[in-house]
């Protein structure tokens, strides 16, 4: 086999209550790669459509998580990399991080798997670095393993993959506008009084029992973020009143997705996850901000083959 | 059945990295009580033996549950409560919660079970506040559901049952020294970095997963408190010896037990739960502080008639 096409799918990350550690990952949006082998050593990025990314591997998030691998390794072909971008950069649902894992995850099926999903992470990190300034995994791990996963840690890296009911679908509004990373890094608090970290940690613990347990009344009841909402949601126009018109027609939760400007949330079944669709767009329909909107149900496998 | 004669066991709360919502039961350590109808109405404390506390109904933490309880009954009779107290008060393993489940608990069954066991544990709420001047239920309700349970929240109360594996055995060490409330307390952080809020929660949510799946090796990563143990150790002597000693010895994790000063480990298998009580206890034997040492299974009954 020399040549791949691949499936790397949307993510969101912090899901409330689990900010930095906990994400999941989306079923119908994502980006299309092409990964290939070649004579000519090295990475090489010979196609980017959909948005405007550099094609020196160096600079840009697929190059770096392949350049990573390709050191860990000792062949003597390299890799072609064609990106077929869907997912906006900067749209809070992970886009770095499909295209960090889109190029290790195509490369490692075509040297035979040689590196297991963790590995790939840690090669990812280095992409993913490049984009958000930090090394993370919170958007990673759910693009590369599927499901729920918790990071529990970087360093070590350690990825739990948490089990989630069959029935759980999101759905996910994007504001067009641009949050500055910059900004939304410092609007964070630096500390949180210690009653704020227990009700967090509550919550999460609830949420990782409520998936276990595939315990929807739970879940809704676990979606709570007191730590960064409260100051994040300032910087998303109508924020508030998305949650509200979700919560009011049935979904479990909502919340801000990554680092924003989407907002996620997750309901039980179809039917809800459509009329919830139906509630957040009709809140950005009456300003003049352009969005999109997705349903998806909870992608248990992560980034595919296609 | 006009009398019934209880166990009420021993709780360890807070469990390193569950601060305020952990805790578990255990199996060989508790008090005796007798609960008794009367024609006399009203709550009557008529025997307590092993430590001196009151008899008056309502400055005795068993008694003020209990009448909590009876508060919310229409009944021609009263109760006589007689305890055989075991649990030393402020040894940091729930003593008054022993105390303030065993009366409503007794109560309960003699009336035919009217009340679940999240009821109960709102009737034992008020007895605890009596001891530690807030309202908490960490070892309220491991003590009465058995096993580890979440205290998601106080208002609504919301307990979670979280499975454990079978052969988990806790080891707890009671330095028999006074550590007074409002010390322990005062010198817990009002605010906490963000950088250490996730890392607690990653690690609690993590320790749930570890729970529910029997990864005794998750457990023991889990098994980390960033937040409150680094402070309220300072009050406990020789506690990271003692935590040492336990590690090094097999243990999966060890930190202090409630607000301390007992120190608790967990370990896979009564072996390893043994060894470790040689290992924590050779630690104590080098200083003048006595102490006591329980080896116990996670009991997984919780309060029960004998």
């Amino acid at each position: 086999m020399n040549e791949i096409k691949i499936f790397s799918p949307a993510t969101v990350a912090n899901v409330a209550c689990g900010f930095d550690v906990l994400g999941f990952c989306l079923d119908n949006v994502g980006d299309d790669m092409i990964i290939r082998k070649t004579n000519k050593k090295g990475i090489h990025i010979t196609k980017i459509e959909g948005y405007d990314l550099p094609y020196e591997a160096e600079l840009n998030v697929a190059g770096v998580s392949a350049l990573a691998m390709y050191a860990a390794i000792d062949v003597d072909f390299g890799f072609e990399i064609e990106i077929y971008k869907n997912i906006k950069p900067g749209s809070g649902i992970g886009s770095s991080a499909a295209s960090a894992v889109g190029s290790v995850f195509g490369m490692n099926e075509l040297l035979g798997k040689p590196f297991n999903k963790t590995q790939l992470t840690e090669f990812a990190i280095k992409g993913e670095a490049l984009a958000s300034k930090c090394e993370h995994a919170d958007n990673l791990a759910p693009a590369l393993f599927g499901g729920f996963t918790l990071v529990k840690s970087i360093s070590p890296l350690q990825i739990l993959e948490i089990p989630s009911p069959d029935d759980l679908y999101a759905t996910i509004i994007h504001p067009q506008i641009e949050i500055k990373t910059s900004e939304s890094r410092a609007i964070l608090p630096k500390e949180v009084p210690l009653g704020h970290a227990i009700e967090q940690w509550a919550n999460l613990g609830s949420l990782v029992h409520a998936l276990h347990t595939s315990d929807y009344k739970l879940i809704s009841n676990s979606l709570n973020d007191v730590v960064v909402e409260p100051h994040r949601s300032q910087l998303i126009p109508k924020f508030s009143l998305v949650k509200e018109a979700a919560l009011i027609h049935g979904a479990l939760g909502a919340g801000i997705s990554g680092s924003g400007p989407s907002i996620f949330s997750l309901c039980k079944g179809l039917e809800a996850a459509n009329k919830v669709r139906e509630a957040m767009q009709n809140v950005y329909s009456k300003t003049d901000i352009a969005f999109d909107i997705h349903v998806s149900k909870i992608n248990t496998n992560g980034v595919k083959i296609i």
